[in-house]
C-alpha cells in the first residue's frame, strides 16, 4: 500500500539532535551534542523514597484516571511554588500540568495557530519547539539574537510585517541553543510591544532554576497585567528529564481551550510521575536541592570554558552563559559549521551540534554550534572541548 | 485582550464523559457513569516493587530522556508480547510506546488526516476518540452498529461515498460504549473492504485482555498481510490508567512519521512509566493478573446484569457484554435518554452517560446509555442499577 500523509507531517524530519542523541549512543562519542541534565544531577534516592511513600499513601491517585488540568493539589502546590519563587501568576491565571515542556509548545500552536499564521521565534532557537510550531504548518519569522536578547528593531519591524502573528516564543534565561540571558529592559519592550500589537507572548522557562552566574531577572510573566502571557516550565531540568512533567501558566481565558486540547492529546498527563512531583516541591528543601544542581552545572560550564579558553584560537568567539547548559561557539568569516561537526565527529569522536538545526529558516547555513556542558562527565567535558579546540587549530583557524 | 483560536479548537467541546468525571467527585452519587478500571483491580504491591526495582537497577535510563520511539527493550517486549498473545505482528511492523492509548488516536490522525479528510467510526464509538478526531476536523462519518458489529453494507456504502476516507476506527472487542464483540466473518469483511478501498483500519483494542465469557476472537491486526492495520494497545485496563502507557503496532511505511509527530507532541513517553510496564510484562505472570482481572471484571458485570434482570422493565433492553467495563441500555419508542441521565443523577443519585455522548454526528439524540461496572463497589453496582431501574419503573415504561 501507497501510504499518503497529512500535509502537517509530509514535510517535517525528525529533529537534528534527536537524530544525533542516537548517534551519540556510541560509546565511543564524546556527546558535547546532547542537552540531557547531568546524571550526577539526578536525585535517585529521594526519588525512590518519594515515589514509594506516593504508592504507599495515595495508591489510587497515582494510578487511576484523574483531571486533563492535572491533580488539583498538584496545580495549587505549582501556583504556590511559581508566586514564592517567580512573582508569577495573578488571580486571573491558571495552572495546566503536561507531559513535559515540549507539550507546553504542541497545545498552545495547537490552540492558538491555524496554518499560515505567523509564530515569531528568537533566530536560531530550540529546534525542538520550531519543529511543533512547523506541525502546525506555522509561518515561522526569526528575529535575530543580540547580547542582551532579541534584536527589538528587528521584532517590532517582524510584528508590523506580520498582522497575522499569534504568539511571540522567548527563552529569556540562558536562551537554548545560544545560552544568552535576555536583559531585564528587553524583558520589558518585548511585554510592551506584545502588549502594543495584540500577540500573546509564550515564555519558555526550562534553565531559569540553573543559575549560576549573574542576578537574576524578573519572569516576563510577573510582569502580567494584561493576560497576554503564557508561561512554560518543566520539571525535567530540576527533578527528572524522563518524568515528563511540565506545566503552562495560561489566562483563564486561554486555559479552558488548553484544556480540551490536553484531553484530545494524552487525557492526562502521568498521575504517578505528578504525584511525585508533587512531593518534591512541597516535601523536600527545594532551595537547598537547587543550590547543589548549580554548583554542579557551575562545574561543569566552567571546566568547559576554561578548556575553551585554553585550546580554541581567537578567531573562535563564544558566549559565556550564566546558566544553564549550552555555550554557542562561532566560527570566523561565515564559515558554515555544517561540516565542522562532521569532521569533528569523525576525526575527534566529539558530537556537537551545527547552528543550522537551530535556523529557523530550515537548511540556513549557520557559522555557529552549540557544546552542551552537562551531559558528558566533567573529565569528557574537558577532554571534548579539547578536541574541538585542537580541529580548530588543524583548520588554521 | 480578546483571545483568538484556531479553527480546530473553536468548535471542540470538553468530552461530556470528561465532565461528569469530575461530577461524579461527589461521593453522594453512584457513578456508573465513569469508565476507571476497578480500584481492587490495581496490583498496587506489585507495582510498588517493580517501580523500585526500577528505580534501584535501571536510575539512569528511568529518568533520562531516552528515545522518542520509546525505549528499545520494552518496546522489544511489547512485540513479543503481541505476537505470543494475539498473533500481531510481522517483520515489516514496528512498535511505538504512546502516552496512553488516547494518543494513539491523536499521532495517527496528526499523521493521516487533513481537514476534511474522512475518518469512519462504528457509530456509537468511544467519545474520546471521536473528540481527537474532531480536533483535527476531519469530517467523522459513522456507520451503525448491529450485534455482532459494524453493519458491513452500510460500510461499503460509507467506503464509496467517501473516497477521501484515510482510516476505519474499530474497537472489535467490548466496544466502547457497546459492549459488542465484532464477529470473526465482520473482521474478516472489514480487512477486506479496507484493502478493497485502499484505506487503513485503526484497531482499538484496550478491553481485549478483559474478556470474561465467550470465545476470544483473532485481531484484525493478526490478519494483516497487507500492511493496512495500525494496532492500538494499552496499559490503562490492565495494570493502571493513571500511569499512561499505551503503544501502537504500525507498518514500517508508516511509522517514521508517527515517530516524527510523536518528538513535536512530548518527546517520549514517561521512561519510569515505560520501564515499570516493561517489568510488568517480562517480570510477573501476567496470565495470572489477567485471569484474576477477568474474574473481578465477570463478578461485577453479572452484578449489574442482575440487577437489571431482576428490576428493568422488559421494554428495555440491553447488551450482555463478554468482556471490557460497559453495558448499553436502549429505552423504548426512540425515548430521549439525555433527560433520562438527568432525572437519573437528580433524582436517584446515579450518574450514567446518555447515548448522545457517543453519537457521531454531535448532538444527535439517543434512545440508550451507557452503564459502568467497574468504578463502583460491587455494592454500589447493585444499588446503583437498581435505583436506575426503580426510575424506569416510575416512568411506567
Amino acid at each position: 500500500m501507497e501510504y499518503v500523509f497529512s500535509h502537517r507531517i509530509s514535510q517535517l524530519k525528525p529533529s537534528a539532535i534527536r537524530e544525533i542523541f542516537k548517534y551519540a549512543a556510541d560509546p565511543a562519542v564524546i556527546p558535547l551534542a546532547a542537552g540531557t541534565p547531568a546524571a550526577e544531577a539526578l536525585p535517585v534516592e529521594l526519588i525512590r523514597r518519594l515515589t514509594d511513600q506516593v504508592l504507599v499513601e495515595t495508591p489510587d491517585a497515582a494510578l487511576l484516571y484523574s483531571q486533563s488540568e492535572g491533580h488539583p493539589p498538584f496545580r495549587a502546590a505549582l501556583r504556590d511554588m511559581l508566586r514564592e519563587r517567580l512573582d508569577v501568576g495573578r488571580d486571573s491565571d491558571e495552572v495546566l500540568v503536561t507531559s513535559g515542556a515540549q507539550q507546553c509548545m504542541d497545545l498552545c500552536c495547537k490552540v492558538l495557530c491555524n496554518a499560515g499564521d505567523t509564530v515569531i521565534c528568537e533566530d536560531p532557537s530550540f529546534i525542538g519547539s520550531l519543529n511543533t510550531f512547523r506541525s502546525y504548518r506555522a509561518n515561522l519569522v526569526g528575529v535575530p539574537m543580540e547580547e542582551d536578547g532579541i534584536d527589538l528593531g528587528a521584532l517590532e519591524a517582524a510584528l508590523k510585517a506580520n498582522p497575522n502573528t499569534r504568539f511571540l516564543y522567548l527563552i529569556p534565561n540562558y536562551q537554548n541553543p545560544t545560552g544568552i540571558t535576555m536583559s531585564l529592559a528587553k524583558r520589558v519592550a518585548c511585554y510592551g510591544l506584545a502588549k502594543k500589537y495584540g500577540v500573546l507572548i509564550l515564555e519558555d522557562n526550562p534553565y531559569g532554576d540553573l543559575r549560576f552566574a549573574g542576578e537574576a531577572l524578573p519572569a516576563i510573566k510577573s510582569m502580567d497585567e494584561d493576560g497576554i502571557v503564557i508561561y512554560a516550565g518543566t520539571f525535567s531540568k530540576i527533578l527528572s528529564s524522563g518524568i515528563r512533567v511540565g506545566y503552562l501558566m495560561a489566562p483563564q481565558g486561554v486555559m479552558g481551550k488548553l484544556v480540551v486540547a490536553k484531553q484530545c492529546t494524552d487525557v492526562h498527563t502521568s498521575m504517578l510521575c505528578q504525584l511525585l512531583c508533587q512531593r518534591f516541591i512541597t516535601q523536600t528543601d527545594l532551595s537547598a536541592h537547587l543550590e547543589n544542581l548549580r554548583g554542579i552545572y557551575k562545574r561543569k560550564c566552567d571546566i568547559m570554558l576554561d578548556a575553551m579558553d585554553e585550546t580554541f584560537p581567537r578567531s573562535v568567539s563564544y558566549t559565556r552563559p550564566q546558566g544553564g547548559l549550552f555555550v554557542w561557539a562561532t566560527l570566523p568569516g561565515g564559515m558554515d559549521s555544517a561540516e565542522f561537526a562532521t569532521r569533528c565527529v569523525k576525526e575527534k569522536k566529539v558530537s556537537l551540534v551545527p547552528g543550522t538545526a537551530f535556523s529557523v529558516r530550515e537548511g540556513e547555513p549557520s557559522s555557529s554550534f552549540r557544546l552542551n556542558f552537562s551531559t558528558p562527565t566533567d573529565d569528557n567535558v574537558r577532554t571534548g572541548t579539547r578536541k574541538v579546540g585542537e580541529l580548530l587549530k588543524e583548520m588554521g583557524l
